[in-house]
């Protein structure tokens, strides 16, 4: 049988990753295929940049379109990130009746749902593995490895470049201004690392995980989206002290109680005897909870050249299996069968629940501690643990540290108003989300 | 289309699981796999036990050949375990043009070569995630999502007993013997412990990761299988100090150098930094590290009826998806197209390579680790770290622990003897290997 032909389009870091693996292992992925995949073009804007890469065995071209309406090729795979010309690009592979392989979460997660149906109304596939958490096959582990389950949750360190700049200021006890200027050094970081630190690439990435996990469409502007910018280096010691570590989550939760998701980015204290909360530097992971699997774990490299090429090339493979299939029994691209989709809203974040952290700088005088709590109470919140540190010889403030049982966001809010208000309450109260994640 | 038929052969632990998440998940496994799962027929030998699990609604039968030769039945499962009875009732089966999901890895470790052959001829799939690692899927992982990957190596805790009663001899202290029987007790360990605590049940599983992971036939017979049952005490403590813990591994690793590749099942000193050291009690948990992708790690329970559940009904879905296909275009048993496996073959102990740790009872005197270092020289042997335990007073005996970094096996038995032979060594010479699983 022929080989399959592939159109590279991007040829950046992955896209070069997407080379060398395919040419590297290609006798070792044409035993498993069955069937050989060749790379038909590849574009790049600077040809001369290209060539260095591909050398002359593989033609390359300037004009991302030429690959799209290549009638030779039989997969697009497109690497040049955005939302705007990637967007059409798929969507006019898709038109081709080319199958399209993408690691672009931004594209997904906003425009996921004109994307598949597309795709669906075409009869081609878009995979999508190397969009979320690089290298580890979770896509395919959430699609069809725990198809049996009902899920009941999921929660990921699904960006590295923020796990790298919170596992530094763990280890070193540095503040978050002070890290991401040595992660720009380093190259851990982008020179506007906003995506990153904001949280919106763990949203997007977050967005396409509860999707499939759950059967509901891609709704990236329903995520709630907290980076990690405010967090200061004090809470992780606190955290530290009590048994926690403090990870940017990208959380998505099925809550039957109300009928809704919970799809969330925050900084999340994690008790620090969980795998996820000794998970360090720029390494993903992502933990998978159904109903018989029980808690599961996904370890690797979220990015990088190969990593992320291992995921695109597994795409490549799945789909060279599955071309001559019948449409009707691939996996569908959201897990469940496009009918099948279900309109369980994503729920506002005051009707999320979880715990909290709350850090509270106050007056150091009788009565503090017994006006904090009964405004707690006063909104049903139990409390889990207290910290108060000595103050300090003739210091006159103490840091007051409240860990609480779970609670919906609304009534914390609500409660966190009135504490603010006190005047013994010095400055603004930190409050950070806790997950037992177990 | 008409939903395919099951039946259920063993409805003992896993059955049951079968039949629970089937029964309860119907909704949800349909939403997904886009057509119906139905439980066709069960059997157990006491047919009043069976209907105390499945009630009414499916029929129940004495006889497992009578599944095997139902017309009606598309998929067989067969959970009665053993290698005799199994492989003719899977035999059958295949004969009969049945498609099978199994979580027999004693069959597939012994038998495999045969059974797949016979699928092949019959082009019906035999699917086994269930044998490996419980609910996690990593045979799904390593024989799709890693495709892209010339696999370097890869090293599981997969036997969740040994797992667990080393995890208690460390927190607690207390040696084998002592630990078992409360295990026993408890029910995380059988009756008749053997198959767990020697390692032949790992050893099972590593071989048939082996046979995925580097594309040779599965080999039971070629693996180096050592358990638990001499480990002592005092090793934890010592490996405990030295920033290591000892679990009990089945690695598998590609030997370039030597053409060949290594299968071995041993209690194995790994980093307490690394994830897979943190792993405790029952849990299971795989490092695979492939080329591209670097080292991935997947974790989850390994056994127990629901979770074990998960992984035979995701066969059953994946057959559902792929049975209409072409036989060429399915995912191949063993990873790797049948005309593509390869002879490179299983090293014998002697050949493999790692590091060591070794505890030596020794006179505390002059120049006996002078003598002790000068052996480990003369075979080539490198030191790493050596930690020497001061006498108490009076005391004319000290422990003295070595670490070594790689080296043949063969060389270090041979160094062992004669360390063994010096009088100044007072008892057996502990020796231990050591993995650095990053």
């Amino acid at each position: 049988m022929k080989p399959l032909n592939v159109g590279l389009i991007g040829l950046g870091t992955v896209g070069s990753g997407v080379f060398q693996v395919l040419t590297r292992n290609q006798a070792e992925i044409r035993r498993r295929a069955g069937r050989g995949i060749a790379l038909a073009a590849v574009n790049r804007r600077n040809l001369e940049q290209a060539r260095a890469i591909v050398g002359d065995q593989v033609p390359v071209v300037a004009d991302p379109m030429a690959i799209v309406n290549d009638p030779s090729i039989d997969i697009v795979v497109e690497l040049i990130g955005g939302t705007t010309l990637a967007r059409e690009l798929v969507l006019a592979a898709i038109a081709n009746g080319k199958h399209v392989v993408t690691a672009n979460k931004a594209l997904l997660a906003v425009h996921g749902t004109e994307i598949f149906a597309a795709a669906s109304a075409q009869g081609v596939m878009v995979a999508f593995e190397a969009a979320v958490a690089g290298g580890i096959p979770i896509i395919k582990t959430v699609r069809e490895g725990l198809t049996a389950n009902r899920i009941a949750w999921l929660a990921g360190i699904i960006n590295g470049t923020t796990n790298f700049i919170l596992s530094e200021m763990r280890d070193k006890g540095l503040d978050f201004a002070t890290v991401l200027a040595e992660a720009q050094r380093l190259g851990y970081a982008e020179a506007d690392p906003t995506f990153d630190i904001e949280g919106v690439d763990a949203a997007h990435k977050a967005t396409i995980l509860s999707a499939i996990a759950f059967g509901v469409p891609v709704q990236f502007d329903k995520a709630h989206v907290e980076g990690i910018t405010q967090l200061q280096a004090a809470d992780i010691r606190y955290a530290e002290q009590l048994g926690y570590r403090i990870k940017l989550l990208g959380i998505s939760k099925r809550r039957d109680d109300v009928g809704g998701i919970e799809l969330r980015v925050h900084p999340t204290l994690v008790p620090a005897k969980r795998l996820i909360a000794n998970v360090e530097g720029a390494m993903n992971a992502v933990v998978v909870n159904g109903d018989a699997v029980g808690t599961t774990l996904y370890y690797g490299k979220g990015a990088g050249s190969e990593p992320t090429a291992s995921a695109v090339v597994a795409d490549l493979v799945d789909i060279v299996r599955l071309a001559t299939a019948d449409p009707d029994h691939r996996v569908p691209h959201l897990a469940f069968q496009p009918d099948a989709l279900s309109d369980t809203p994503i729920l506002p974040i005051d009707q999320v629940v979880t715990a909290f952290y709350l850090r509270l700088r106050v007056a150091d005088q009788t009565g503090v501690l017994a006006r904090i709590t009964a405004i707690l109470a006063e909104h049903d919140i139990s409390i889990d643990a207290v910290l108060q540190r000595e103050s300090a010889d003739g210091e006159k403030q103490t840091d007051l540290i409240i860990l609480t049982h779970d609670t919906v966001e609304g009534r914390m809010r609500q409660a966190l108003v009135q504490m603010q208000a006190l005047p013994t309450v010095l400055t603004p109260i930190v409050s950070l989300r806790k997950e037992e994640l177990n």
